[in-house]
């Protein structure tokens, strides 16, 4: 396939308020956004850093997989998204060479990106998702 | 003090020869280096995605960093390195802003770069890395 960039990182926090002090006051990085994902049960904030995004993620609800995340493994990087083209023809690339894929299909994310994840399990563990703008 | 980009993000593997067959293999990257970090007890594995690199490390000794790291929480992300200008007065900035510095000073690390880590209990429980070629 071979990926265009790091789209974003996304990094499970407890409360984006208390972690934009660490990525603003003394990263001094820029929140451009705080955005609702109701499906992913998520609150994100992004900034720029050259091309990639942070994207901090907090859980909206106690059952959330963010929520379960930092219960499991505490706060910290959740997954790396690299940016694709043509998203849905990667995703039958990649499960055809073994890959087991969380979504079979590409979808909405935040940001308007169709989005798929890849299972940890065949991505060395890593959580790993792929994106592309909707008219790419 | 402003990131200029993000410069790699660090991966603990088991093994780089077993991880490579999913990066080279499935997501179409091409290592281009492999340098052992005798400091860190540490071998390195690179590749470009746009502006970014990922860095594979492997251990050298169950007694590194990066071997305790993988007993401890599993194989995945380990660390996010920003570039940036002007390290060792970036460093006196965010200890002035109350950061703990694992390294007071730059060292030497991988591929020839300044760098220094950043304690995580002062980053948002990210292992956190500022970097900067020699002369910049």
């Amino acid at each position: 396939m071979i990926p265009n960039k790091i789209e974003h990182i996304g990094i499970a926090v407890k409360s984006i308020e208390e972690s934009l002090k660490y990525y603003e006051g003394i990263l001094g990085l820029k929140c451009y956004k705080i955005e609702e994902v109701a499906d992913q049960k998520v609150k994100t904030a992004f900034m720029m850093v050259g091309e990639t995004k942070l994207e901090l993620l907090e859980s909206t609800s106690p059952e959330g997989p963010v929520a379960k995340f930092i219960d499991k493994k505490g706060e910290g990087i959740h997954h790396i998204a690299f940016a694709v083209s043509g998203l849905a023809d990667r995703l039958r690339e990649v499960e055809e060479k073994g890959v087991q894929l969380i979504d079979k299909n590409p979808r909405k994310g935040a940001e308007g990106l169709n989005i798929a994840f890849l299972h940890p399990k065949s991505t060395q563990s890593v959580l790993t998702e792929l994106c592309e703008k909707p008219n790419e």
